[in-house]
C-alpha cells in the first residue's frame, strides 16, 4: 500500500491528535476540572493512539490495518465522553473524534 | 556509545516512565482531582520524555545527549510539582523523578 | 486492574524494546546491512508498539488488553524475521519477541 | 502559549514527521538499501522528535520551547544527510527538514 492511498486517514488522525490534545490542556485548566477526569484520560489516550497510527501509516507499517482498528475504538470512546461535556473544546474534540474513527474504520477494511 | 554504556540511565527513565503514569492514573481518582492538574500534566510530560529518552538511548541514537539534557529539565519540575503533594503515589514518584534527573544529567555530560 | 497486575508484562515489553532498539542499531551497522532490511523495519515497528503497550499499562489504560493484543502479533512478526539471521543480536531478539509475545498474549486474554 | 500560537509549526512538524517516514519506508525498499543505512537511521530519529513536538505543542506543552530547539538541531542533521542521495524521496525529505528546522528555530526563540 502507498503513502498515497494513506493520506486520507493520516489527516483525519493528525487532526485529531491535536483536538484531543487541545481539550486535555483546556480540561485541565477548566474551574471544575475534577469533573472531567475521564475526559483528560481519554484526550491522552486518543491523542497518542491517532499520533502512533499517524505514524505507522506514514511509514507504511505492515500492521496499519489493525493499529487502525484499535484506533477506531479509542476515537469512538473518546467522542462519546467529549460530547457529554458542554464546553466548546470538548465538542470540537468529539466531531474530531467521530469523523477520524470513521475514516479508520475504512482503512482497517 | 555503547547499548550498555546507557543501561543505568534507560533503566532509571524506564522506572521513572511507570512511576509517572501511575501517579497520573492516581491523580486521575483522587476525590480531589481538581487540585492535581499540574501534577498531572507533568506526570505526562515526564512520562513521555522518560520513554522519548529510553527508546534514542536503547538505539544508539546521535542525539541521545542532549535528549537527556531535556528529559533532565523535565523530571525535575515533575519532581518539584510531586514532593509538594501528601499522597503516596506522587511521593515516590518525586522520588524517581529526581533519580532519573540525577542519572541523565550525568549521561547528558 | 492495578498498576501491580500489569507488572510482569510491563517488564517483558521494556525488555523487548530495548533488544529490538539494539537489533536495529546492529543491524544498520553490519556490512551487508542491505540484507537486512526487513529485520530493520520490523526492529522499530515491534519496539515502538512495545513503548507504547508499557506505557499504556502503567497508566492502566481502559484499551490495555487489545493493545496488548497487537503487541502479540507485531512480536512474533519480528521474532520470526530476527530468528532467521545469525547473528546475535538478532538471536537474542528473536527469544525477547517470543517471549513478550507470550506475555501479552497473557495478557489480552 | 495557545494551541493557536503553535499552529504553522506544529503543521510543518508532521508534514516533515510524514517525509521522513515516507523517506524511510523507500530507502529500506532501494536496490542498494545498504547504502542508505544513515539515511534510513536519520529519518527515524527526525520523524519521532517532529511526532514528539507536534504533540508537545498541541497540549501547551511548558517545555515545548526546549523540545523546539532539539527538534531543529535533528531536522537539520536530517536535512543534510538526506540532501547527499539523488532520490526523489531524499530530495523531498530534505526540503521538508529543512523547512521544519526553521519553523522549530522561530518557536524555539
Amino acid at each position: 500500500m502507498s503513502h498515497e492511498h494513506f493520506k486520507e486517514c493520516i489527516e483525519e488522525c493528525l487532526r485529531c491528535m491535536q483536538e484531543c490534545n487541545h481539550c486535555y490542556d483546556a480540561c485541565l485548566k477548566e474551574e471544575h476540572s475534577g469533573m472531567m477526569g475521564e475526559c483528560i484520560r481519554l484526550d491522552r489516550e486518543c491523542a497518542d493512539i491517532c499520533a502512533y497510527a499517524a505514524q505507522a501509516m506514514s511509514r507504511n507499517s505492515p500492521f496499519a490495518k489493525q493499529i487502525c482498528s484499535i484506533c477506531t475504538t479509542i476515537c469512538e470512546a473518546c467522542g462519546n465522553e467529549c460530547k457529554k461535556h458542554q464546553h466548546d473544546h470538548c465538542q470540537r474534540c468529539a466531531e474530531n473524534c467521530f469523523a477520524c474513527a470513521e475514516a479508520c474504520r475504512k482503512m482497517a477494511g
